[in-house]
């Protein structure tokens, strides 16, 4: 990551098609048909550009048995790894919608830029086993990017599911986490493998130490949060601009 | 799976080396090299037969950044996806370790054969996608196989975690769990999406609901369950040979 490469290509990887239905209206992006992923992932792609940057956003897609998003860690890595490989891109941006933190300052709306990704629901009590469990990738530094678009800075904390038990709750303080999502980690396991940069964009739909159950106030927050992100997304896109990945 | 295809090829998935050694060394696998996984997976390959059947394991191989073997869920799932592209196999067997119930007659050494997955840590308590966090998968029948090699029937229930929470014990209840493991449920989400069937062969390390904590007893009584999964996983091969996936 410090050697600066130009942003030609990013990739954004999201998981869930109607948080990313605004930015790829917005992008003018085309459907491709069939998905640069292809079978048997269920995962879309939607290409573009805006300037010289070419754009690619991925989404998991609906599961085969279900019906539903493929969130979770393990579509997230799917859809990665075939993503990367298909798209080789320069930077990858990971972009949705979180849970906030009261305890670190975070409110319904705002928008974060990653500092870090980390795992909270990967509790493997062994040596070495330990910090793989944690799987912690450093985000490259997005502190101009932060100013430029009054975005908040924190760390990015994983894991597979909605609710929060306390031993959840104990990990994620630990994490000093500001986001907690379900997919940040295992995109970053991904990158760290093809050894491409990785960001995070996300909105606050929840409060997870606030007073309300996370569904309840996941599914009423979901469109302001979408809402949001749909308006820093794009600010994003036109900052990266003829940059290299040690300026942002 | 009714269509009861002859078994031609099959893939065994373990996510551990020392898990996976002496098969190989029984089977008289040969290593190859490059692994037929590829770049940039850390995963292994081995390949041989028995009689007619060609037989090919994968190991997840070691994690570049922690130097341990990559387990849990992530890890599987890549492995799983990369070497059914690979590899083609009319069925895929996930073997290794597992954790035991006292509740439902476990015992360290005893050797399982799956009635099912399920996932045991990812709670998403939203319509449809509770679920998809489960996500329930049914493994061929295989009581004549049961039968034949005296195994034990019962439900893998997968998590990342290698300790169990009260809410994990709780949702493993729920699930009917006779085998508490880290990859199973991953596999087979990836096996359902190529209409591969799966089972999986796994023996006893420890009692999760037994007085001694996970990792302490899990690293005592690694050998001997590696010992008892070599003494049937073998025979399991025997077992398939000629036969079709209806009829296990």
């Amino acid at each position: 990551m410090s050697d600066g490469k130009t942003i030609n290509t990013v990739l954004v990887i999201i998981a869930m098609e109607a948080e990313a239905a605004p930015f790829v209206q917005h992008m003018q992006l085309t459907k491709d048909e069939p998905s640069l992923l292809g079978p048997p992932l269920p995962a879309m792609s939607y290409s573009g550009a805006h300037g010289a940057t070419k754009i690619v956003v991925v989404c998991n897609g609906k599961d085969a048995l279900h019906g539903v998003d493929s969130v979770g860690t393990v579509g997230a890595a799917l859809t990665a790894f075939a993503a990367i490989q298909a798209v080789k891109p320069d930077l990858v941006i990971n972009a949705g919608t979180c849970g906030g933190f009261k305890a670190m300052g975070g409110e319904i709306g705002d928008v974060y830029v990653s500092s870090s990704f980390k795992n909270h629901d990967r509790r493997i009590p062994l040596p070495g086993f330990d910090k793989f469990g944690t799987y912690t990738v450093e985000a490259p530094e997005c502190l101009k990017l932060a100013a430029a678009l009054d975005l908040k800075v924190g760390v990015v904390s994983t894991g597979n599911s909605l609710d929060c038990t306390p031993t959840d709750a104990e990990v994620m303080k630990a994490n000093e986490a500001s986001i907690k999502e379900m997919e940040g980690a295992a995109i970053a396991q991904v990158t760290q493998m093809y050894g491409v940069p990785l960001f995070a964009i996300k909105s606050v739909t929840d409060i997870v130490d606030g007073d309300r159950t996370t569904g309840e106030e996941f599914m009423e927050n979901l469109g302001a949060a979408a809402q949001a992100l749909q308006e820093k997304l794009p600010k994003v896109i036109e900052f990266l601009a003829g940059k290299t990945t040690a300026c942002l």
